[in-house]
């Protein structure tokens, strides 16, 4: 299958001169460091936190995955995610990208499978009115949490579980699917207690690494998307993301490229769609950007408090929003566009000899040549007021292009952990929340924090309007 | 009617110390400025590009949006916007903070108005699925453009009105409302040669100013939104965001702190809703901010390449996303989050004893406290994290109250412009991707450019992988 390409001719200095754009001799003066960072990876993939990159290879799990999955496509109109975070992301990304663009909103005999719901908030309003929308009956329900103790999808389980109890007895447990640890955690016995179908999420694959394990794979399956070849392309893309030389590994120098511009002071990493359908990928690729090199300390434990800050821009909707800023503003930015080559329609514009010249132009072409002229115009004009821009290119968006696209940026991702001298795989900042919020709930165990809390609430100094 | 707050105390000194935190006297140090910027905006209001000023009391306007709204709504189930940029993010906002938080996919029987679609895109996959999920003769359209030019919303307008005219004849003409200049441009014609009824994009009101105005009030008056409180609130805001002194003033203090934050290094201005109704506010506001404070020149003609770059984030949502960045990434942030004081529903959750500790402490709870205590953890953590943050406090979410925080953030964005001395209401780099764009589609008259950009093209060196 033909693969993505990384276009990264507008980041460098070829095409932005000397003070915005980067040097090939930068890049080979990196290549050593890049190489290792390559050898580090690849060394210990398999093993540790970095045992996700055996998810490609997983056929046994698949044919369990896709079993129960068509079961539950076939006995219910609904299927609703209860997960937040890496649990959540991976399976909103691919509904946007694989699905009919209106899934969710096509009538039943239209829609080849179930309805995708992703709960990844506790809003009280959102969740309340949730019921007004659901025929309980009609639906099936998958409760992702590794830990089992999360406290948003437990606080969802318990919620859906009365629900359904209420109206179903017992039985509702046929309804409900579990993805959890193998063995740890609160929610695998009550798996074993309550008779749940389950899955596993394994081991040394964080949250934000989980697309293509059974926390992406079964609901994605339920709704009907082809999860055989999404882990094609991923295997497509380990394959072709493990050279040493730099100039020869799409992923290695996505993060090379991306970290000399971090390092010449462009801290905000844009990825930018020009293509509806890939719009959440931007918003898995920030949580996977963010918590990945979001770090305090590096790996010898000095402070560094480093990480780029990823942004979600939309093509061509941002150009009237956000574009104005990345032309004009500081030049504090790099921006990545993710292209499709075909899409799946060739719409064309109606012509209407209105004269006036403002519209008259239009009918001449189809959207398909206006969406790509737009594209292409912002690049240049990007370009030519030197601003960092890349494109990663996707011949067609299917499950196998999907696949290869988010298994480079989490191989980038890895690689850029190496570059920036921080564990990409860890998440020491989000303990200190979860302890807060448990102490505020009164949670027992957490008294004693609560006690300073509520001391520092006393001394604060309010200032407010 | 209850004021909307703006608390900044985990922006000051006082708890964030002296490195991250704002003192008392360099807000003084800055008050003659502040007075100044007051001054200056106060004194052109209703004037030039200050002319949204007057949007709260357009007594007149709203009853004709009324009179047609109302006659809309009891004849069609969907109501579709074509629009884009400040076209479309005044309703979407609108659309997500004050309908049901599912309005869209609601039953026919349960919504109390008809679905509404922005179409903020040309991406011709999602657009043609368009027409799988829509009922034309059950649908009315609202095309809106102010220069009637602009190429993805006159490109739907000629796609839909042939779909319509082809199915429906010369009657399709009493669904469409054209929302377009009072004289000028390439839509009013249209309008009296057809017959199509319309309404006027005012002048001296940008597209990113204009939610207010007929653009975001008709369709949100079609969809049920109540369009009086909103501009009762918005001149309540107006009301109370006049003072010269700047402690008295919170729209001022909300631009003066943000502008001083950015002074001290934090060019990323991240707002954080804790409401999932508003989490489209927060893109509304990336327009606001972004196209009005981006600018290469000052007001004197200066090379200054100024702006913040604002993000959106969710909360809970992005505490498993962003929150580990913004609490050990850089100190180049400021959060602001917005908050709801008490919610439309209370959500209990259930209590299930389990044996499992990280499950049974959460049936004492309901989703309200729940939410409340994760935002104000996550604000607590920021701050003893010395990470600049703030909070537009809501007392409910309401036509009113929002109208208050639209205009007080759009008031906060004039004093912005005088503070960076820059000229908020222009948006020059947006022009040079439209006529690249047209160079591209080989519109007739810019033909220079195209030779210009295929020399370009062909001498580039491209570097892909």
């Amino acid at each position: 299958m033909k693969s993505i390409v990384y276009d990264f001719s507008n980041m460098m200095a070829e095409q932005l001169g000397q003070e915005q754009g980067i040097r090939r001799e930068e890049i080979d003066a990196v290549a050593e460091r890049a190489r290792s960072a390559v050898r580090n990876v690849q060394r210990k993939r398999g093993s540790g936190w970095l045992r996700w990159f055996g998810l490609p290879y997983q056929q046994e799990n698949v044919g369990a995955i896709k079993q129960l999955a068509v079961e539950m496509a076939s006995r219910y109109h609904n299927c609703i995610v209860l997960g937040i975070g890496g649990s959540a992301l991976g399976s909103i990304a691919l509904r946007s990208a694989l699905l009919h663009p209106w899934h969710n909103t096509l009538p039943d005999e239209k829609r080849p499978g179930p309805r995708l719901f992703v709960l990844d908030n506790v809003d009280p309003d959102w969740l309340a009115g949730f019921f007004d929308i659901i025929d309980l009956e009609d639906s099936c329900f998958n409760v992702i949490s590794k830990s089992g103790s999360t406290a948003e999808t437990m606080s969802q389980f318990l919620l859906f579980r009365d629900a359904l109890q209420e109206r179903l007895g017992d039985s509702y447990v046929q309804r409900m699917v579990i993805t959890t640890d193998a063995g740890k955690g609160s929610l695998r016995p009550l798996v074993q207690q309550e008779g749940y179908s389950s899955f596993v999420v394994p081991d040394g694959v964080g949250g934000r690494f989980s697309v293509l394990s059974s926390v992406g794979l079964f609901p994605a399956a339920v709704a009907g998307i082809d999860i055989d070849a999404l882990l094609a392309g991923a295997a497509q893309a380990d394959a072709e993301t493990q050279a040493e030389d730099i100039w020869q590994n799409r992923a290695l120098l996505y993060a090379v490229s991306q970290w000399l511009s971090y390092r010449r002071g462009k801290p905000i990493s844009v990825m930018m769609p020009y293509s509806q359908a890939l719009r959440d990928v931007a918003d898995w690729y920030r949580q996977l950007w963010a918590e990945s090199l979001g770090k305090r300390l590096n790996r010898t434990g000095q402070e560094i408090f480093a990480g780029p800050t990823p942004v979600k821009a939309l093509g061509v909707t941002d150009q009237h929003s956000q574009v104005q800023l990345y032309i004009e503003g500081p030049y504090d930015k790099v921006i990545t566009f993710l292209r499709v080559e075909r899409f799946a329609h060739e719409l064309s514009m109606p012509r209407w000899t209105t004269g006036q010249s403002g519209v008259d132009y239009l009918g001449e072409h189809s959207f398909n040549e206006l969406f790509q002229a737009e594209g292409d115009a912002t690049a240049l004009v990007l370009t030519e007021a030197r601003r960092a821009n890349g494109s990663f290119i996707l011949p067609e968006l299917n499950a196998h292009t999907l696949g290869q696209l988010l298994f480079t940026l989490e191989v980038a991702t890895a690689y850029s952990g190496e570059l920036y001298d921080i564990d990409a795989f860890d998440q020491p900042g989000v303990e200190a929340g979860k302890i807060a919020t448990y102490a505020l709930l009164g949670r027992s165990g957490y008294e004693k924090r609560r006690q300073e809390i509520e001391k520092a609430r006393a001394n604060a100094t309010r200032f407010a309007i």
